[in-house]
């Protein structure tokens, strides 16, 4: 889904990546965190898509929100797990929506 | 493909969508346009992903060179064409990334 996300400025936390062959824990552990980010102070929202490569992007009200998450206790454990074992490559850009706009069909066309 | 990107500051366009049940040629369309996008003056890479949701985010040089590259006429026709049968909706967010880091596995665990 679509994350609903204010006017900008905002901030969004764009993370690339792919997994090794070993997913065991993965999904559930995905699911766990991007329920607990939700809860966080400052977090706007989540879009995330695999197949192959997974793109997961996080939206946030403020740098200091998405340092706080980063530094959180159980994510840094999760983070931690994903370099041991479930990630062969990421990366991590965190960016400043400037602008946004969008197109929602209004027909019947569906 | 995780794209390889230079040191920040660039810019992103994230684009998240969902399509509608007439999906006839737009594959086609979206590698055209990704290939096009390649050759502009500015364009960094892509990083892209369905599963229902499509997630495209384009990287740039500047905010100049994505104005160009979404005022280019091939692509405005493939984006009235996107509105006119393919697209459900969309959202389309303008970004400055300020920051990025990465993780590359290194042992022979893939």
């Amino acid at each position: 889904m679509i994350a609903n996300t204010p006017n900008p400025p905002y901030y969004a936390v764009i993370f690339t990546n792919e997994l090794t062959v070993h997913t065991e824990g993965y999904e559930a552990m995905a699911e766990k965190m991007c329920e607990m980010a939700l809860k966080e102070p400052g977090c706007l929202g989540f879009e995330s898509v695999r197949n192959g490569l997974g793109i997961t992007i996080s939206y946030w009200e403020s740098l200091e929100a998405i340092k706080s998450w980063k530094a959180n206790t159980e994510h840094l454990e999760a983070q931690q797990q994903g370099r041991d074992i479930w990630y062969k490559n990421y990366k991590t850009r965190i960016c400043k929506v400037e602008r946004d706009y969008g197109f929602e069909r209004n027909d019947d066309q569906q």
